[in-house]
C-alpha cells in the first residue's frame, strides 16, 4: 500500500452565513467571515489516494487521469466562482472550509474508485495558516 | 541607501468588471474573472520603502510602524471585504491587480514619508503565478 | 471526524544542553547547537484538532478561539524569549524540538478540550529540513 | 512515542519506460514522461523516524547522523544521476515516484534502526503538485 | 509604468558540457553537473513585463494571452526535454542556467512587444539555491 | 550583462540594544526584541553578482566558488551564533537587519571580485513577513 498526492488550486468567493441566523448574529459568531459582499480565498486542494503499485507501470494511478477527475468533479465547480451561490454541490451547506472539504471527498470517492484506488484524504488549505483533512 | 519590505496579506473578493461594457463583452474579455457572483484570492502585499540606516536604532524605519500604516490605510479597508463594492479607494475603478497596486501606492506614499522614509515600490501578488509591481 | 490544524509562529534563541554535562560532553554531542552564547530559530507551530462539524457554525472549532488558546498559552511565553530561560513551563529540560513539541502539548491540551474538539497532533518546524510531531 | 522528520534533497534524471513494451507503447501511456531523452526533477524526500526521546540529549535520534545515513544510502546515490540508468538500487525497475519511494525505504530501513529509532514514513515530493508516501 | 510577472514551469533534463573539451576538463570544471547520463530540474520560469496600465481593461497585458506567447516559445520546447539534445534554440550552447535565461529573452522578446507591453526580465530558478535574472 | 542569485541560510540569535541607552530606554524603543536574553532567526541570504557570461563554461561565476566565499565569509561566522556576542565584524554594531545586511556585503564585496564578477545586491531575510536589501 502506498500513497499519491496531487495538488489543485482554484480561486472563489464565499461569506460564512447561516441563513437561519438574522444578520446580527451572523456578525457576532463569524465576524469579518460574514461580510455582506463576500471576500475570497486561493484554495490549495491536496487529494491523496491509496492502492498497490501496477508493476507494468510503476503507478498507482495515472496522476493525469486523477487531475482530470478532480478539475471535472470539483476544480471547473469551483474556480472563479461563489461558493455560496454558484456550486451545485454546496447549495444548502453553510461555506466553511470544513463542509467543503467534505463536499469535494463526496464528490469524487466514487470516480477515484473507478480508477482502481482508494480515496484516501482531503486536505483543503484556505489560507497560510489554516487548513482542513477529511479522511471519509 | 538601503531598502526595507514588509509583507502584509488580506483575503478579498472581487470581478474583473467594465461598466461601460455589456455582460457578452465582459465576458468575453475578462472570461472566468468576469463570474457575476465574484471570486477571490489571498493576495499577498509587499511594501518597500529606502532611506538610511538611523545610527541610533540600526532601523531605516520602525517596521512595527510601517506595518501599523499599511494596516491602517489598506489592510483594514480590503480585508475580507469585496473589492468591488466595499473598498472606497477603489471607487470606479476596475479591480484588477494593476489598479489595485497604484491605488495601494496612493493610500500609503504620504503616511510613509512622515515615517522619514520613501515609498519604493508596492508589490501585490494575487496568486503564486501572477504578480504585479508599481514604483511610482 | 475531521480535521482542523492551526498554524502559529515565534522566534526564539535556545541552545541544546544538558546541565548534567560538562562543557566539552555538550559540544561533543550536540555540537554547534551547544553554541555558549545561544543561537536562535523562527519556529512554525502547526496544532491539528479534530471532532464532529457543528451544524450551525460548519465548525469543528473557531479559529479564532483556537488561535487565542495557542497564543495564550504557547505563542506569547515563547516569542522572542530564550527557551532555556524565560520560558517556565520549558525549567528543567533541554530545549530539543521534540521536548518542546511535547510540552506545547501539555500546555494546551486541556484548553483546546474546553473548546469542544479534540487535540490530534502538535507539529513544530524548526528549520525547512527539520520538524517533530506529536500525537499525545 | 514521537516524529521526527529530515529533508534532503536531489536533483535527478529520468524517463518512464517500461523495457517490455515497444516505444508507441510506451509514449501512449507514459505521455511526455516517456521523453526518450530524458527529463527531471528537483526532487525533495522527508524521511520520518518514531522513537522515544532520549532524557539525556532530548532527541529521538541526532539529525546529523540521520541526515549521514539517507546521504550515504540515497542522495550521493541519486544526485545528479540518470535514475534508469546511475543508481543501482533502481536497476530493473520503472522509474516511477511510487518506485522511487518504495526503493528509498529498503535503502535506509536497517541503518536507520540501527540509529536507534524506527523508519515510519518515506515522502518524496516529485513536483509542487504530486507526491508520495510510503510507509513500509 | 507598471510590471507585471507571470510565473510558468517546466521539468528538465541537462548536463553542463563543454563540446570542445575532454571529459577529464569537463568534469574538473562542471563537477557532477557534468553527469554523463544527465541530470535534471523543475525550472522555475519568471517572465516580467512593463507598460502603462490600458482604461478599459485596467491591464498591462492580458495574462493569459501573455501565457500563451511563453507556452508556445518556451514551455512546449523545455518540458519534458533534454535541454543540450532536444531543444532549437538551445543548439550548440552550453546548457547553463544563465545562456538558457537568455535563449529564453531572444524567444519571447518580439512576441510580447506584439502584445502591446515591453519584456523587462527574465528570471529563471534552478533550484531553492540558485536563479539568473536578465535584463536584455 | 546579467545576475545570478545564491541563497544560503543561518541560524542565530541576537537583540536589539542600544549599549548607549537605558534597559527601559531598549524596552520603549525595540520592544520584545530587546528582550534581555535574546531572541533568534533561521535568516535567509541572498547574494546576487553580475558579469558577463563566459562562452567557455556558460557561467558569470562558478556557483560553488560563490558558495565558498559566502560561507567562509558570512555563514560560518554567523551560523549558530550570537549576533551581538560572537561576530568580529558586527562589534560595536546594532544587530538590526539593516546592519547586517552592509556588514555581510563588507565581508564579501572584494572576495566577490576576486571571483571575476561584481557584487550587485545581499538581500537578508529575517522572517517571512521582512526583509532588507542593500545594492552597496
Amino acid at each position: 500500500m502506498i500513497y499519491l498526492t496531487r495538488r489543485e488550486r482554484f480561486n472563489a468567493a464565499h461569506k460564512l452565513w447561516n441563513l437561519d441566523w438574522s444578520d446580527e448574529e451572523n456578525k457576532a459568531v463569524f465576524g469579518k467571515c460574514a461580510n455582506e459582499n463576500w471576500h475570497g480565498h486561493n484554495y490549495q486542494l491536496f487529494v491523496t489516494v491509496k492502492g498497490e503499485i501496477k508493476p507494468e507501470t510503476g503507478y498507482i494511478v495515472d496522476l493525469k487521469e486523477l487531475s482530470v477527475v478532480i478539475n471535472e468533479e470539483v476544480v471547473e465547480k469551483l474556480d472563479h466562482k461563489n461558493i455560496n451561490l454558484d456550486v451545485p454541490f454546496m447549495k444548502g451547506k453553510l461555506a466553511s472550509t470544513e463542509n467543503l472539504a467534505v463536499a469535494i471527498w463526496n464528490q469524487i470517492e466514487n470516480r477515484v474508485a473507478d480508477l482502481g484506488c482508494q480515496l484516501h484524504c482531503v486536505k483543503l488549505t484556505e489560507t497560510e495558516n489554516n487548513y482542513v483533512e477529511f479522511y471519509g
